[in-house]
């Protein structure tokens, strides 16, 4: 068999003095972070669209990668080909896993019935190349957006019969998933919003998106498809307003149609940040809540306002996530999924590497940051001290359920004045966590 | 008594051909839209703190505002004159309601019982001047954010004993709003949320959040108030992020802690615009799920990144924001609310007639030009064909229950392709809206 | 020959009470406006771009658009035959412009020169069709953003041979513009800007875009070109940060490399405000400075961070722009070119009249409505009385130059304080446009 | 005499392992990079207005600092005793500089002669106590903002005394400045700008402003201060449009006035982002034209809209800071001034050490990684060879001057197709950089 990254050696960790710009520097997958080598703990997973279909085109321009391994084609050949590109890259690359959009492993084909078999003849060979490298599936997804079918949504289409066409759709994606072993099971809403409220009945659009969202359940368990539903949110783009809006509109969405025990979230950097949220904050949010599900481990630009899916290098970012990470002891079943894609100008295939173990390593740089964090207990303390006044006196009685209005007006006529404040020391925090970088 | 405002007489419809720029050319409050006189529709109040409490400073300024009537004092009598200023204001205006804070109708004690009795005195004055005048109190709040000790929040403070503070201070503001007659009282977090969150245990100060609202809720019950609670969502400014950022995380919030019948909402525009949203999207989002409770009303500058608070007047907005709270048939108990400041350099008495007169004509005129299109049916008629396809077939069994990802597929299957899509028209509808501005 | 709109007759001013949708209600080419014909005033220009070559692909999907005419292919055939489309189209519509990029009329062929004998080709046609209809060129322009060879920029490449590409093709573009009589030629910088600092010369690459500039401006006095240059500012997207960011950046690089007798400025809405501007604030500035030379007449969604290029439909937006547009008693030799696309969800023929209509009809009103207000002077006399003060004494010396530091200082020792100042209105101001509108 | 920070000893660096918070980690003065000490490269600036005047109001609320040492008085008595208090915290810290507003070290008085007689006596205190410590001026200023008179701006006032006042008030400051020996003159335009172009004569205001400068040229000439002036960028805030909008808008204003040998630049970290640019773009732009002056050392929140003025604590921030800053060798006479401010919740006055400590920590690390950066030419090899085909044929024709259109048309026909491009490497440079962090 051809090799399609015949210059690259399998991606190796050499440590901290290494000058190999091609080996991690931090990430050594057997090294053990609060309990759990650094590849279970991150999970990391490539994903096939942006690495493997992603070919530079943006608004302006034409696509720019140079992919000696394609021949042009929308074929079924060049897509089977383009399963032994993949593999070969992710195990190089040494990620124990990756994920996929049906329409991006396989063609379209001319009937729905067509796709189905293109899917299939794609699944046996993923499926193959899975045994044989012991890549596993993270999730899958279907693609409900790309085609003009989509063009005012797919659940939330005001064509039913585009509606159905997903849901079609859907059923064989989870299939797929299903046959492939995959740990969780993606609903991104790529149109699932609007562009114009003059047009939108959004009552009747949020219904629909409800009863896709029960029916699949079903058929999930109708075929003992056992992996984790994932929302995940995104604010706007293509639409200009999604109904995923941010991890509250898609909490909110759980809880007003009943699919609380039916699916989580996967919180994606970019996403957060186009909603006006730091990622720490999304994935705090989700997490208390018991919704933290997986990630997409990108970033954005925050002077730009769209979706750059640019990989995350930066070390204060990752270690933030790491700390949200960490407090629920990792994201399994779910992972850190690179949704990510190289810059248009970085056209070559060595720089999918560069990306990927960059992101990787600021990942793992992050989670030992993190982890020496809070071992020594320098965040986890001062907040404990902080809200130390409720685990006693007043406090304790309204954590209880003990006061109401009138006990605490009465305990405060008495007292005249609330105690005095502590310093927040935003300052102190933010030097100490530069202690640690 | 002293007159504030001689040199302007009660403000009187006059009609589009009228010269005088202080009177209404389109709030003719006995104009009857769909069933109800403007002024029952649009129940506008005067905010007091904005209106009759506002200086004029701002980050980097002092006050500026010329108010003769004010002696430079934090004194009682200072309040007491106030009242008459703002009841000869609002009654010359003629606005049917007001709204106010405890803190800036009453000035703060040197403890709780002081400013409780401040508080007393100064209600008992405006009760006066309601029964004179015949204005009503649309609804109370309390100010849980200016002085120092709510510097880290006041039911999500990380001081248990700000909260008993908060708890007492909103047990008075509820009784007060109670005894003058208030439709609705309202919830705004001021500083219900986080700088940073490094020192923060989002999860404990969500807890209290709910907690809090718990006891209010009993708190109205064992006395007897009526009135709707309401939350004010609020992304941001002056915490980085506030608990209540939009009507999707309130919304999640009161599922997630019981809360579906205690409060509903009272949409901002300037925050609806820093969360990301339009007024009309919060006001739509809300009213579709039951939750659209009243409205602050006044707009933003888009192109800042803060809360500038400025009076309404794109027409525009005022048509979208009526097309939706006709669909509700009105806001009562809730109003339209004018939370909205005259600008710094806009420092004279009279200036707060011209805002004002400009806010209200606004409104109206957007009230008639909603009601316009919503007889012609201009656009209810197209959305009704837009999703026709729902009322039979595929769509019919979707939205019935009785279809399934099996049964989908199997039709999907069989037909092939979805059936075409139509132009969402959106330019077309864009241009009809144009012929009725 | 066949007609490609065979349902639309040519477009007719049909006024106000008209109810057919796809008739201006306010555009009447003959209706005079200060002096000049609406027609004369606006000179309304069709973009070839997003009218005939956009298909309503987006980063997630594919296109969209319905275009019978199409065969599919990119031949040169096919560019012929959409000549006739576009001449049909601009003729119904009673458009009196046009303009174009070299790319987007006319294929690009596997060398320079065969891109330029297909250029040549179609450029016959358009002479023609110019000839034939009465249909003249506002301006036409390059396309050095599309192909990958421009990745890095064009005038601005890290490669010097895409510069020397791109000097050629420029040249050939202004040579086909002279030809077909155009009066104004475009430089938009597509990817003249940086992605990233760290592997970016800023000093080297403005320099070459000067040297380019000087280049451009030798090579139009030899062939006698008279027609204007224009740049257009645009800050961001595809880059992450173009040099032609905003007017000011614009102007400061056209003094700093003595370009000021060789271009001045396109303004296109939707980039002003992404810029962070509103669209007035861009023409103000441009024309008090003496650069104000066309607008791309578009706007953009102020809650998305992209590049929308909505068709202009807001009232408020037109009369804004043609109250600067009227004070410098119009644009010519630019125009009011609609650089704006229908949206994705329009996909028909029959949106591409809506959208132009909705513009056309708008621009018209706008500028009747600030015809209105200069006429009856309510802006313009309080501008002047607000700055009285600068007419006379103090005022007067400083501007006339008779003072200085000493002297003001001697000034207001004495008098001790600045004499008061007045209100700046705004919220009255805001209220006559109103009565305006 | 009273020891204001009596807990707080003197400063000292004292290495990577120290464990004391208050211990500088990675500010040593005496370490010398790129041939200069710490000190002497980053001559690091308290500012008196945050620092000592700061009391933690904001839009929503009243002061929170607690500065034992205030007498809360607005007197000359308390505003003498508080240099005593920034002349211990300076010297304990180890700045070297300090920079002032003239309203912050001295009260406002009754006329223009007792606010210049504060002036005069609190200059010479602060001249004293220079004398004393060895500590030195960085820049003075006026404030022309905080004072209702300055509502409608400064310079750009509508009202001629105002801008007679501003001129006395910069004269006093200038002239103080030079007193104290300060090595530069900043202005920043606190409300040069407008809130609304309805009642605004844009052109006017403009005109005002250069010949304000002019005038404080000659009088700096006159009085023979030879500090450099420097103008502040900011976009936005108070104004709704401040004219110094960013570096571009400065440059053309200076370009347009013939102002370019009288004014350099003064670039802040919050205003650059809140301009749409990041900080590195602004130095870096003002690098390439000469006109970088110095810093305001701060940083914003990019999801927060206004102007946060935090302690800038971000490594990468700094290191791209000083990546630029080194490549012109420095600052001098500008330094690094930190226009920061604790946040309102860190009250205590040791948070101000902490917060300043931080910052100085961040700029020290920041200018060894980038000197390391620079040192290994990871950056500047990459750059230099990624320009290379600008050094020769066809590139350096084009730089040489000796090309036209016709000759690079030529060149190209004859090629056909330019050079093919190399990848932009982003995501190596990025991870290139992560080593150096």
């Amino acid at each position: 068999m051809a090799e399609f990254f015949p210059d690259v050696p399998k991606i190796e960790y050499e440590g901290p003095d290494s000058k190999n710009p091609l080996a991690f520097k931090h990430y050594n997958p057997d090294e053990v972070v609060e309990g759990q080598s650094l590849r279970d703990l991150l999970r990391f997973s490539v994903c096939y669209w942006h690495t493997f279909r992603g070919n530079g085109t943006d608004p302006f321009g034409a696509g720019t990668m140079v992919r000696p391994w394609e021949d042009g084609t929308d074929s079924v050949e060049n897509a089977l080909n383009r399963v032994d590109v993949a593999f070969e890259f992710i195990s190089k690359l040494g990620a124990p896993f990756y994920c996929f959009h049906d329409r991006d492993v396989a063609p379209e084909g001319a009937s729905l019935k067509e796709s189905n078999d293109n899917l299939d003849k794609i699944a046996a060979k993923l499926k193959e190349k899975q045994d044989e490298t012991g890549i596993k599936l993270l999730w899958g997804t279907a693609n409900l957006f790309s085609n003009p079918r989509f063009m005012h949504g797919a659940a939330t289409s005001c064509n039913a019969d585009v509606f159905a066409y997903a849901a079609a759709q859907v059923k064989k994606a989870i299939e797929v998933t299903h046959e492939l072993g995959g740990e969780n099971y993606v609903f991104w809403g790529g149109r699932e919003g609007y562009h114009n409220l003059y047009n939108t009945d959004m009552k009747r659009e949020l219904d629909h998106l409800a009863r896709f969202m029960h029916l699949a359940h079903d058929h999930a368990k109708k075929i003992g498809f056992g992996g984790q539903f994932l929302f995940e949110p995104k604010p706007k783009e293509p639409t200009k307003h999604q109904y995923d809006f941010d991890a509250a509109a898609c909490l909110n969405f759980i809880r007003s149609y009943g699919l609380e025990d039916v699916v989580k979230l996967n919180i994606e950097t970019n996403h957060a940040t186009l909603a006006g949220h730091t990622m720490m904050h999304e994935l705090e949010y989700a997490r208390i809540q018991g919704y933290l599900g997986s990630i997409d481990a990108n970033t954005g630009d925050l002077l730009l306002g769209w979706d750059t899916d640019q990989f995350p290098t930066d070390i204060y970012l990752t270690t933030r996530c790491m700390l949200v990470i960490l407090r629920q002891g990792g994201l399994a079943p779910g992972g850190v999924n690179f949704d990510a894609k190289v810059r248009r100008e970085s056209f070559e295939p060595i720089d999918l590497f560069h990306a990927h173990i960059g992101g990787m390593d600021a990942f793992a740089r992050g989670a030992k940051i993190a982890a020496a964090i809070r071992k020594d207990g320098v965040l986890d303390d001062f907040v404990k001290q902080r809200y130390g006044s409720w685990d006693e006196g007043i406090g304790k009685q309204i954590e209880d359920g003990t006061a109401t209005f009138d006990s605490l007006e009465a305990y405060m006529l008495e007292k005249g004045e609330a105690a005095p404040n502590a310093s927040g020391r935003q300052e102190m925090l933010e030097n100490i966590i530069n202690q640690y970088i």
